[in-house]
């Protein structure tokens, strides 16, 4: 019947394809540079990535879309016994780099699997190493197993109901007790209850416990803060006598993770329990403080960085789909062939979606930069000793430093990846609506990041405090603040006051980072005029200080993405860095106006070159993000396909999960109900009729 | 013992009873005016909430949270099935205002069940009405009564798989059978296929289809896209032939809205189930076509008025929960008592929540505004004739008013919210990622509203387009646009170039009011010039055009806002439209400065003004957040509870939903097998042992 051949059915995978062809660049050589530019280091991403598409346990698809928080939680355990296999084979080829990249690319295909793993790896261990003896380490990491994912299972037990980011106000405490020498570690209180802890609630056999250490002597001495290694479970995974623990249950997200609740009910551990390397109290209940309480929370920082790669995964992920998908879907306005207009050649979309493309590329430099200076301060912590004093105060400063980066990056790149999510999700229209097209889980995987293992205000905030000090202090500066010194870019004369056209340049690029130097400078002389104002009250400053490390952010990736730009990839990756810098500006446009680092009448200038940028990475957006080489797997998603064959992946994708043969749902009895209840005055036996009525009211 | 008495427990509840009693106005007063000044109104108000508080199966609580999808679809059944029986009654009572009441709280308490319903007794009927004959409507509505929701359940099928937004553009066919005078109704192939349709996968009875009109007499004619009512399922509730119907699966959010695709293959209707009002094929095939095609989407509006009105209630949910939270809870410095600092003490964390406060107050003025002139346009609409030629085109055009504001102010504010209750979530720290803390699913449920019945950057630039357009013309401009024939806003001096400090005052409202006027102008007469550049591609202004409808948005509703303050209590309601209207500025800061509207050397003072803004009104935000009188059961979050015992609320929500006394997962075999496995070399029974390398290698 011609009705039906009436129109012709779309062909987005014709799309996919003719544009994936104009591509004018190597798709490898970029895919090199994504992952830092080692071709052994890609090689071995290969690998990984195909025993995890093949292996039926890691397996991906619709399905992970539609499971209960119960199947989750299987699921993950499920996943986690799995990982711990290849963990074992990577140990004895001593092939730590395969297990690092295993770990990446699991935080992409089940985020919840990898902070269920990370948190006894990375914070459990780490904290193990960083603050115990290495003894301490010895056994309970080497001897008892646990680093092979054996016997022990441990949590991280810092977060208390009434204390998350002012880890120094914790309420647990560990007091000595002379006679046993032992500690008792107690909950006095509701606030004092652990509170969000990872694993707590069914699988964590251990916790590194954060608890005031308490010494009664003549007096109650509280000497703050330290960490204690405390027995949950026993070896028939049975709560210990004295441990009291629940599940957190529903969260917005990352249902696979068991957080749970702990109360410590005179829990007694031997004095051996506290990790001692840099606090020690002896058999007389003496105490040898830390020199620096901070480093307790040393293990915190490995997980910041690892957020900061997942910041790039996690946008790699979701650009790909919303371009894939705004490339291949059509809407409004006939072009010149007669067709209506790929989502993408509206000007609006393409401000919305290629600088979070941008954004990516830049991220991914970043975070490489970053991980190699966090094992290398790490490093240099773990080779010194307590009585090194000078080589500790090194350590000690590279590890502030190390914290001022990572909680900046941490915090500006989550907070941008968590915007990224929702503006690709809105760029695919309804269908980014639908959890099979991986937004909303993404979306709700992804924002706890924001908040944990430091909240991003509080981590802004401090990290900004530190690069104001900084600026005060004007000398010794890291090379990373090293702009700081440079005395030209404070003042009032705009720093950025033309603007490039064509291709983007080297030149022009430095112009804008030395913009972002600025900026800092004159934002951070601002804070130094207030502070001494206001009787040194830096919370008065809050929202400026989030503001200055942001940029601070920004310009630490956008310096770094520079620096490595290979010579056959200059035209696309200037482009890239430029529509980064500038969507930057843009997003903070009323501080760089306000400290005229760009005056008003220029701005204008900043909307028009994104345009131009925009229209000359739009043939390229195929082969942008074709680089990342993402697997179909792992992005999970039926508008995300390589080959772009969208609306039947997506429709296959709904049939497949919701069986189309059953056309009534259970509850089908309470619809039809409804529908075919009797009348009202049926239903009421026709009480109200004005028959009755008048017989009633006689 | 004395570890366990060492520190005292937070008294949340004690804080904000304090502050509670410092309020300085009355509270009462305050609701007055927040729910549009009618006393009558606030009782009928009161009624609803005590008889759906009371109603079991409306019942809230903390298992809403934990509900799975099955479930959910359940319980919306049971309460649309419910609601059905207070329709009844509010029907025979004729109190449509109590009608309407249910729906706006019911559409807090359960946003899945209000669209299920809303898609129904707005879309459907009212397409029914305001695009059908008299007697179609007295037919499907009155006679077979689906609007006491019995027999019929009718859905609204407009959007397809490849055609949301160009609504024009939609592809299932509706072709004139002349020998049989049949419809005969065909989904050409997968693009065509209805998607996302509410209650199409196991609810609705009928369905108003959008569809081309086709008629084959010498030629095959396409009228274009037309409404027709067309039965899904007979009263067995079974679908009927040629009708396939399939679940769209798992979503974001609303799980319990069972929206489905539909797939017509060759589904026959009599010519008169297309709705005749506007449009009407005869016996023969002559088609006499509507005066305004876009008067078939009308039912849209109810939708998007609806939205603006749940902009106000999401508002004041989530600012009451946040910031009730963030005066209950302490974190670091201690303050003068010794005690720590309450969260809302600290200007960075004012200056997140307080602008949302403002802007919940603001939503509330507008959306009763907007919502009353609907009424009038509709009705307006309802008695005109089709023979009245000037009456039906002062219709028209009021509808097309009604366009303009209401798409501005849904995409403007649904916007606004959806950042908001992501804000006010991220401000509760780690217990807003909590789902029993109620901003998870509130997210969830809430962001589709950016999207659906009209996409929100889709329906920005169409406003803008006619905003402009009316600048453009300069004349016969609706009283909500007069302002932009005020020649002297155009320009370029600043108009904002003072700022007040102190009490709010009426007079320099008003010049912050002339300032987004003047934004809007110039920012539209810059519109116009690169129109004639550029040879009129409006695409290329999308990103303009949608920053002209967010600032169009706020100064309609801060016009009717500063209209309807009542005189007891300007000092505060003054301080909050300022408030408001500065952040406006702020989060609109480049386009502000790029017009010199405001001048860039005069930009910090907005942050000052802001800040002192912020601290007059700190001590009254309990009595301000009282004044929504939103009750516990609406709110049901432990963290925004009435009386402030957030930690016991919070902690007793958890154990009532997890049972505490099973220590064990159902999955406890998978990790405690992991844990218990043995060494690698033995599971690999020794085969890689040196000893037997040895003898395999010989
Ligand atoms: C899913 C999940 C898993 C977790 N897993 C663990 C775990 O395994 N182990 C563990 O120990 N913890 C865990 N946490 C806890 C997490 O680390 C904390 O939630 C986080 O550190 C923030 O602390 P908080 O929630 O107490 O927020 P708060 O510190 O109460 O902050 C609340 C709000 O106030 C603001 N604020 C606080 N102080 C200031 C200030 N001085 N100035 C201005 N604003 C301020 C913050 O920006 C924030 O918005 C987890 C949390 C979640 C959600
Ligand atoms: C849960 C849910 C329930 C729904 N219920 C119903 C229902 O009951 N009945 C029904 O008929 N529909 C329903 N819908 C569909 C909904 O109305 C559409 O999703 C919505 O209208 C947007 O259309 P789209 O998804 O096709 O997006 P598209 O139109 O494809 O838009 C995709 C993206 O492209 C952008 N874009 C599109 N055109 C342009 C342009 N010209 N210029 C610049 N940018 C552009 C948009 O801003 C958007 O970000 C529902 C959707 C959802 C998610």
């Amino acid at each position: 019947m011609s009705s039906i051949t009436y129109t012709a059915a779309p062909n987005p995978a014709a799309t996919i394809a003719h544009e994936r062809a104009q591509t004018t660049f190597d798709t490898d050589a970029m895919n090199l540079f994504l992952e830092g530019g080692d071709p052994q280091h890609v090689a071995l991403i290969k690998e990984t990535l195909l025993q995890l598409e093949r292996d039926p346990v890691f397996r991906t698809g619709p399905q992970y879309y539609d499971l209960t928080t119960p199947e989750h939680r299987e699921e993950t355990a499920k996943k986690i016994a799995r990982f711990a296999q290849y963990l074992e084979v990577d140990a004895r080829n001593n092939n730590s780099a395969a297990t690092k990249v295993r770990l990446d690319f699991l935080s992409v295909l089940d985020p919840q699997m990898l902070s269920r793993t990370q948190i006894f790896l990375v914070l459990f261990l780490n904290c193990i190493k960083g603050n115990g003896s290495p003894e301490q380490y010895r056994f309970w990491c080497e001897q008892l197993k646990a680093n092979q994912m054996r016997n022990m299972y441990g949590c991280f037990a810092m977060t208390e109901l009434a204390h998350g980011s002012n880890v120094a106000g914790l309420e647990t405490t560990a007091t000595l007790d002379l006679d046993t020498d032992e500690f008792v570690l107690t909950t006095p209180h509701i606030g004092a209850t652990k509170w969000w802890i990872g694993m707590a609630a069914h699988t964590a056999t251990h916790a590194v416990v954060y608890a005031r250490l308490v010494v009664k002597k003549d007096t109650v001495n509280d000497y703050g803060v330290k960490a204690f290694v405390v027995p949950l479970r026993d070896a028939n995974h049975d709560l210990l006598p004295g441990v009291s623990v629940g599940d957190i249950g529903a969260k917005m997200g990352r249902h696979g993770i068991d957080n749970g609740w702990i109360q410590f009910n005179c829990v007694r551990v031997p004095r051996g329990y506290m990790l001692l390397k840099f606090a020690q109290v002896d058999r007389e209940g003496n105490v040898k403080d830390s020199p620096l309480n901070q480093l307790a929370y040393a293990p915190l920082i490995n997980g910041r960085v690892q957020m900061v790669a997942d910041s790039f995964r996690f946008g790699a992920r979701f650009t790909t789909i919303a371009l894939r998908y705004a490339v291949a879907r059509k809407q409004f306005g006939k072009a010149s062939d007669g067709e209506e207009k790929q989502l993408l050649d509206y000007p609006l979309h393409q401000t919305r979606l290629l600088p979070s493309l941008a954004a990516t590329y830049v991220m991914a430099a970043a975070s490489h930069k970053l991980r190699a200076y966090q094992d290398h301060v790490l490093e240099q912590l773990g080779l010194v000793r307590e009585t090194d004093k000078s080589g500790l105060n090194d350590a000690i400063s590279a590890m502030k430093h190390l914290f001022v980066v990572s909680a900046s990056l941490k915090a500006t790149f989550t907070w941008l990846t968590a915007l990224l999510i929702d503006e690709c999700r809105q760029a695919c229209g309804g269908h980014g609506y639908s959890a099979y097209t991986g937004f909303s889980k993404g979306y709700e995987d992804w924002v706890v990041q924001c908040t944990w293992e430091g909240d991003n205000n509080v981590l802004s905030m401090s990290a900004a405090k530190s690069i104001v000090q900084a600026l005060k202090k004007g000398k010794d500066l890291h090379s990373d603040l090293a702009f700081l010194a440079s005395k030209s870019l404070s003042g009032k004369l705009p720093i950025l006051s033309s603007f490039a056209s064509g291709v983007a340049s080297a030149d022009h690029l430095k112009v804008i980072l030395k913009a972002f130097h600025g900026l800092i400078i004159r934002a951070g002389e601002n804070c130094i005029v207030v502070l001494k104002e206001n009787g040194n009250d830096w919370d008065e400053l809050g929202q400026l200080q989030v503001g200055i490390t942001r940029v601070f952010a920004h310009s630490y990736a956008l310096g770094v993405f520079l620096e490595t730009i290979p010579a056959g990839l200059q035209p696309q990756l200037r482009a890239i860095a430029e529509l980064h810098a500038l969507s930057v500006i843009t997003s903070h446009a009323a501080l760089f106006m306000e400290y005229n680092v760009i005056s008003s009448e220029n701005y204008p200038s900043v909307a028009r070159r994104i345009a131009e940028l925009n229209r000359f990475l739009r043939p390229q957006v195929i082969g942008l993000t074709d680089s990342f080489k993402m697997p179909d797997f792992l992005i999970n998603s039926p508008l995300g396909k390589y080959n772009g064959d969208i609306y039947n992946a997506y429709f296959d994708t709904l049939k497949q999960q919701n069986d189309v043969s059953i056309t009534k749902a259970p509850y089908s009895h309470v619809v039809e109900g409804m529908l075919n209840r009797s009348d009202l005055s049926v239903r009421e036996r026709n009480e109200r009729t004005e028959q009755v009525m008048r017989i009633l009211s006689k």
